[in-house]
């Protein structure tokens, strides 16, 4: 059966996450449902990254086998027509080979993360990005940061509940940037590694903000890191400013 | 009594306009909601443009007054406080003489009207933005604009039941500019004037998009407006994209 890996964007508001759960929303089940719209038999797809609830995708990436042969245009224009009126989109269509797994092929995850200091209530990005209050402060949530690249246990960062065997990962990039707007500061975080723990992106940003309000010394997330420790991280940021943003392969399935 | 100017922001999807109508919500009717909940007896407000159904605001300025004296900082805290769930929210209130009027004493409207060329449907900005998917040629729809600029007989660029007494309007800014984004291009309409007529950035706009696809030439766009009359007009654009931006006074009452 020829595979294909679709590129999926989605606004994460509506959903219980990407994985499918019995009478909840998922992002999966609605593009599951669309995939069975074109063939009827079609099996589970696989995902690149496990949103969780309210966190959204720019980038997500799965593939699904399919028994006909679909031109990827059409394949994307077809499964866009049967999501309506889902807030998910096909970016995206491409044949893969048949060892082409989504989440096992994978090389690495971008994740941005969106974080506004403004005072009034937001309009039109409710639940699009977390709104803070207190100004922050841009060069100690670099060093923050800086104390959490390479190669670390990650305990401390990482959910309780997070079923990964191994807490040690390697971050390759953490970078936080400021961007004015008329209404207030936008913050955001950029984070990239081949794989992340459960919660880990939004235990960073929670720590991180509380050191941008002076709340925690830079070298506070250094000492959290190494008490190896999950009741020594900060608050755990919502998921509401969380996007998945690529996923990376030896090969890009969608170039050209 | 102290009066009061607002500034207004708010995503238009929910609601049937600025102005106030019986039984259908209104960003009117929220606003004056809020306020008496702080004030029972406070009268009607007045806004300095009245928006149709979908359209948005970032700088909306309504003046209201009221019997207690507020700080400016208290006043919007409260009605923000009170405006919660809709997607309204006032970004600062000012303390203004009796005799200043949001529409009346308004000598500036600037408009921003967003136009997305993008394949996939939209999932973020659903109704916030109006999706087209034929390239545009920038260069046309800016020599199109040209020929709008300065004073004119607007007829054949506005609606057919707008009730200003004269369709005579004077356009000081119509400037398109281009920005590449990831999902596509998105194009932005600057467009001021010291006030405009129904419908007539929804008309430029929608006129515009046939000449950035080529089924325009740019001077046709002289054409219709020489022709004075309505039906010479483009097709008129959705309201999606359409945000009103800034109001300008002769003092700006949210200085300081």
């Amino acid at each position: 059966m020829p595979r294909y890996a679709l590129k999926i964007e989605y606004d994460g508001r509506p959903f219980c996450g990407w994985q499918r759960q019995s009478a909840l929303p998922s992002v999966q089940a609605a593009v599951e449902e669309a995939l069975r719209r074109l063939e009827p038999d079609v099996g589970t797809i696989a995902a690149a990254g496990r949103t969780d609830a309210g966190v959204h995708a720019t980038g997500q990436v799965a593939t699904v086998d399919l028994s006909r042969d679909w031109t990827p245009f059409r394949l994307s224009e077809a499964l866009n027509y049967h999501l309506k009126p889902a807030p998910v989109a096909i970016l995206a269509a491409a044949r893969v080979p048949e060892d082409f797994h989504a989440r096992f092929s994978a090389i690495e995850r971008r994740y941005m993360f969106r974080l506004i200091v403004r005072r009034a209530p937001l309009t039109f990005e409710a639940g699009q990005i977390w709104q803070v209050r207190q100004a922050l402060d841009l060069e100690s949530m670099r060093e923050g940061a800086r104390h959490l690249l390479g190669r670390h246990d990650f305990t401390t960062f990482r959910s309780s509940i997070c079923q990964a065997d191994s807490p040690v990962r390697t971050l390759d990039r953490l970078e936080v940037t400021a961007h004015p707007r008329a209404d207030g500061t936008e913050y955001r975080f950029d984070v990239r590694a081949r794989s992340f723990l459960h919660n880990q992106v939004r235990s960073f940003v929670g720590t991180l903000e509380r050191v941008g309000a002076g709340a925690w010394r830079p070298e506070d997330v250094k000492a959290a890191l190494e008490a190896r420790d999950r009741a020594a991280c900060g608050p755990v940021s919502p998921p509401s400013g969380l996007y998945l943003t690529h996923v990376g392969y030896p090969q890009d399935p969608f170039a050209d």
